[in-house]
């Protein structure tokens, strides 16, 4: 489990009361079954339900509550982007990527079981993600489905998720400059948070403007969330990581440390958190509360 | 490329047809870029425009036409068919999971590229399939993009295609009953060529009787395809098939030809023809010719 010393006691709240949520919703959405093939679905299990602080999910519940969105409908697209989050990871984990063994202090899905396991387990889990949003339980809006359809597609296709990572393997031979390293994070992690917010902005069929909002409030968030990330891999605890340190470095991948350096890396997180918490300033100061602590708490995890 | 001496001049015109249509929409939907990242563009279309009969958007044209549905829009369903159906053959081929080096007598992706670019080109291939059906170009009404997207993230995820290659897996370990390996085939190939057919019903809007009839004959001609795939496997000439023979055999794996033997394999093929062609009497005879046609070419390819 990573140490949430920093959270305030209210956040801390927060943010395990959505974690239990929305594992009660993947847990639903995704059951075991007494099919021969179940060992396809204890995989795409262990892939999502072993942890993650829910980081996402968070920040969609909370752009949807903004709108007044039901909570149940925001739950279920937040638990879609959580399997797709996840099955981003389970692929790479896997030895012709990252070939990491161990995820949240788990086994990763291919260690747990086989390789060809967690090669299915992540498809198939891409195609639950797009089951779910175009379901109609999810919002009784079919205008509002195939939004939601489009933007994760977008976020986690060639010029989103699988295109950072794409450059990300690039990058293991070639050397980036920080602009390169910027773009290739933004394709990475940031525009499945920046789908997090937006989609909180569809649900509630917001203006443009909000949508806008929320959109450069993640982006600069996601960012601040990657540089601390890779200063994590150097600095933090292994054990609180639940994954060994120096994995950057000894893959010889460009990071924002082995660009910037670790203190002016340190700098720039701090100012992308307090950039993206000025993009709230259009909404109610008291909503927002809990997405301007998140965006500080990001900043100061150790984990 | 596969022999095609079987089929009549007519048949033969409209599959050659609707092959070069569906590969310039699917070319233009996945164009070649130049980020630096191209690498995984280069990948996807390798693995899509290589070659392939485009059995699967020609069912789809096909049904769609019976409802007159606009061809363009159909084609670009059929090109999101084609997109996961390929990414299946990206992923299918993997060390870890077939193994296997040539695809369409070219090499697999991973032979071409390297495993992570081949596993994150199926899983981007996945993703766009989606974002085309839910695209406003493919059809006006959201209603029916999101019924198209339930239909093909059904057909492809864990109750589909995944979890039919992972019982195809685990057969290699165990041994299956003719029941068990219909069930893995209606699932690894028969749900994307009902996806075909129903998808032609979904675009064109038509009852409950004619979208159940597509759909049994999609399911009679897929296990038909298949019966006669593991025929082709021992007997068809490795030149024509574009990859070695004997390869279910020597993996080990239970197919109708290890279970059924070979000529017990060809009735079934021919009962299951017949069968898939008498589901589309409720149509007017003269416009599911080539319905009827492709059902008694599958039967009869040489590759």
């Amino acid at each position: 489990m990573p140490s949430l010393r920093e959270a305030s006691p209210e956040l801390q709240e927060a943010m395990d009361r959505i974690l239990n949520d929305v594992n009660k919703t993947i847990s639903r959405l995704l059951p075991e079954t007494d099919l021969a093939e179940n060992k396809l679905f204890t995989a795409m299990r262990h892939g999502v339900l072993n942890g993650g602080k829910r980081l996402r999910p968070f920040l969609l519940i909370h752009s949807a509550l903004l709108f007044n969105v039901d909570e149940e409908r925001a739950r279920r697209v937040a638990a879609a982007l959580e399997l797709m989050h996840c099955y981003s990871l389970i692929h790479d984990d896997l030895p012709a990527m990252d070939n990491a063994d161990f995820r949240r202090g788990e086994p990763s899905v291919h260690r747990k079981f086989d390789e060809a396991t967690a090669i299915l387990a992540g498809d198939a889990l891409q195609a639950l993600a797009f089951e779910i949003l175009a379901s109609e339980e999810t919002h009784a809006d079919p205008r509002v489905r195939v939004e939601l359809v489009t933007a994760l597609a977008r976020a986690s296709g060639g010029h989103g998720l699988c295109g950072g990572q794409m450059l990300d393997l690039l990058g293991e031979t070639e050397e980036f400059d920080v602009g390169t390293i910027s773009r290739m994070q933004r394709m990475k992690t940031g525009m499945l948070i920046a789908f997090a917010c937006e989609a909180g902005a569809i649900l509630g069929k917001t203006d443009e403007a909000r949508r806008r909002a929320l959109r450069n409030y993640a982006f600069d968030l996601g960012m601040a969330f990657q540089v601390t990330d890779d200063i994590l891999d150097v600095e933090a605890d292994p054990k609180a990581m639940g994954k060994p340190a120096n994995q950057d470095e000894a893959a010889g991948k460009s990071t924002f440390v082995t660009t910037l350096g670790k203190e002016q890396a340190k700098t720039r997180a701090s100012m992308l958190v307090e950039q993206a918490v000025r993009h709230l300033h259009c909404f109610d100061e008291s909503r927002v509360k809990m997405l301007k602590e998140i965006a500080y708490y990001v900043l100061e995890r150790r984990a």
